[in-house]
């Protein structure tokens, strides 16, 4: 039984993204071009990202702080590079209240310019160093073409913003974040990632370098889900973030940025989910298990109650479906919103001392005795989609990384099957954009510790420097 | 020992207000006028304000969205006593990208056109009733003179919007809201607050009717601290939030909206602290207890982690401050960011089998056994500590509520001692004037269910209707 409202992703893999965001209620279009609204689904899941995360920034030293949604053209100009890369995306405000504004405003599109500062004001000496500041905010970027999650004019996120009084600590920092959304990603979002550095050509404007999180969707095309930038000194010497060293000198602070977004979202959606609609990683989801009694039988009622409390009494998000809708109703809407468990109670099965649990994953159904130890069932349960999901995806990541000697080959893997692409590449923007080319191929990252595949670069033929992973992107 | 950074408070309450702000690292001023910084320690409040509020929004059935922070001007506009309201506060966003926009978009002061335009589209039966979706977000206001917390040009905040198929229904939903409020208020700020409706001059633009939660301030003024509106059908007409009823006929829904922001830090610093810095009450405060060793010997340290260890798996929120600071330096910075309770654990104080406990609120010192159950001890001492302030509040804006019979003991009041005031109202706006005559006192709310003081108008003396609590405010 396939559920009417969606594509098949083999058929129209675009549509059927956009079928599941709505028949999942994640998110709808807004009458606001290019802006979506975040229906109760979607803030769930964003809210539970949120809390996962930012339990791991605050373990690790990191304080949240809110700064201005509004920032002065010329402050944001302080740093050429930023305001060169951000100009085209930018939403002015021009007027405020009954009169026009001597300076227009734009509406954040990233917070490095007010971050750097505020701490321009805040440090004088080494020892008000480090600072680890981060924030969950909503930033805007005038983008031409939307998609929810993956592109929106308006996005949620978190940026922190770090400087350090050391090169190597901030470079440590930069690291250790991209570590933390490596594990974030496989850990909880049961989605494998490439780690790595940006080229030049696709770092982020005004940083050193930019190391980047990247992920494979089931369609083929990547994903740039989170990115950890080192700055060096260059915001610090823009904005004056000075201090007296422990040699009594003065220095210019180190800094970083890193950040991940909603599109997370959208990333989870495009590797996990199916034809019927969203799979979530147990450990993700907003609500893991529902229990689903059938028919008006006082026992079927005590049961789904009775187990309801075990769960919830052993830290499991499970709720009760006992509302007036048909069974077969209730399967198929729990099944495309993603709830990883069903709990299945009727009375037959209860006098053959039987409950079942579906899977969603796999959507298998299992019988166990009522009598067991339904917690412990069910959390085995729970470890089990969540491994089978970031195994599933990752054999299909491997399947779908290619290794490629030329252009050739080049094309030929991306019209036939697009995915990850290997190549060596000799450091040359113009055999970069060669790549580009190809139905607008990008370099995903640099890696750093795998093993050259070749000598000569994919594109030009000579003396090749790097190994690259490449792809086609959202 | 007084804190040099803050000015007395009763010598000058604003610039009181400005130095604890400063001094307690709750939020700075940036460069972008009209806009603050919430630095770590104000945010953590804000933190702990939203998790307690959002707790009890999803207990009583509430879930969150987020809707665009940009609202173009005609869709803003269809309810036309909002878009009078506001339009003289509404920052513009006139262009985006390299393009002028052919609409202005309005960032968001308040969303109530966005969540009528997506409930239009999503209701069409009873069934579908009701909508209770609330969200956390940022709104900007182009205020005129700002002040951090309580006036600033872009301000955090949660608004509810629900919709629902009955006026009674949704006329509950708006009571309910309110006394969540003032149950939070009371409860976990330890602020004491009137709630009631206000006057039709004093009613959100586009409310059927607004109550209010007003607290006092220690100076007299009063502060607005939280709204719940009831709308009836004026939105949903306004927007076509229509649904077919039980009876199979069109009808339009009935809609509340309620809302508090990060206004409620302002009112707690206003209400609690001292001439020393903040004061908090232990149930919101972000780190309830620091643990102060004194000095490096090995038993103090022993007994301070032990201590630490007992009190976080109790779940109480203790940190240990070991650093390098003197045990003066760290009385006064904790003092100043007012974590509720202090502990000293000095060796002289160890032989002889003591440790003290500093309560903020009073600044008393109490010795205990250190074979104590320390954990009994703290929350007994918490729950004093949130007693006392909630007490000592009360007992202020219990002597501060004056009943006055004419214009003239208004003047006296409020030029002798600002407070509360309960004045008879015969239901003219003229008369709420008069009143605003006097160093701009406006009215409250109305008391609905206390005991009329007389049997005339405090300004024009003729037969009156209500009683009426007024006040200065914010």
């Amino acid at each position: 039984m396939k559920n009417k409202a969606i594509t098949s992703r083999d058929i129209d893999f675009a549509q059927w993204y956009t079928d599941v965001v709505k028949a999942a209620k994640l998110a709808d279009y807004s009458n606001v071009k290019g802006f979506v609204i975040l229906e109760p689904n979607g803030y769930a899941l964003w809210e539970k990202m949120q809390s996962i995360l930012d339990k791991k920034l605050k373990e690790t030293g990191h304080q949240n702080v809110y700064l201005p949604l509004l920032i002065p053209e010329s402050l944001f100009a302080k740093e050429s590079e930023m305001i060169e890369g951000f100009a085209p995306e930018v939403a002015w405000v021009t007027s405020g209240g009954q009169s026009k504004l001597e300076e227009r405003l734009m509406i954040r599109p990233t917070s490095e310019a007010l971050f750097s500062d505020y701490y321009a004001s805040k440090v004088s000496s080494y020892r008000d160093l480090p600072k680890l500041y981060n924030q969950w905010a909503n930033v805007v970027r005038w983008e031409k073409e939307t998609r929810p999650f993956l592109r929106t004019r308006e996005f949620l996120w978190q940026e922190g913003h770090t400087i350090h009084e050391t090169a190597e600590e901030a470079k440590e920092e930069t690291l250790k974040m991209l570590n933390i959304y490596k594990n974030f990603f496989e850990e909880y979002l049961a989605i494998p990632v490439v780690t790595g550095r940006k080229t030049e050509r696709e770092k982020f404007a005004g940083a050193e370098y930019t190391y980047t999180v990247e992920a494979l969707m089931y369609n083929g095309v990547a994903l740039q889900s989170a990115t950890s930038h080192y700055f060096g000194q260059k915001f610090s010497k823009a904005f004056g973030i000075k201090f007296t060293n422990r040699n009594s000198e003065d220095e210019f602070a180190y800094q970083t940025s890193w950040g991940a977004t909603t599109r997370m979202i959208g990333g989870l959606i495009m590797v996990h989910s199916d034809d019927n609609g969203l799979i979530l990683p147990p450990k993700i989801a907003p609500r893991q298990v529902v229990i689903v009694p059938i028919g008006e039988d006082n026992q079927v009622k005590e049961t789904s109650m009775g187990i309801l409390k075990k769960l919830t009494e052993n830290g499991i998000i499970a709720f009760l479906d006992d509302s007036k809708k048909s069974p077969g109703f209730k399967f198929a809407e729990h099944e495309v919103n993603g709830i990883p468990i069903r709990i299945e109670i009727g009375a037959r099965d209860l006098q053959n001392n039987i409950i079942t649990l579906a899977r969603r994953d796999t959507r298998e159904k299992i019988n166990i005795s009522k009598d067991c130890d339904v917690v412990n069932e069910v959390n085995s349960l729970m470890n089990d989609i969540q491994n089978n999901l970031f195994a599933k995806a990752k054999e299909r990541y491997q399947k779908q990384t290619y290794e490629c000697h030329n252009l050739e080959e080049v094309k030929e893997v991306i019209e036939t099957h697009p995915g990850f692409i290997k190549a060596m590449w000799c450091g040359d923007e113009a055999c970069e954009l060669k790549m580009k080319e190809i139905k607008g191929i990008k370099s995903r990252c640099i890696l750093e510790n795998c093993e050259h595949i070749s000598t000569k670069c994919v594109a030009c033929n000579k003396k090749a420097k790097q190994l690259v992973l490449w792809g086609i992107q959202y």
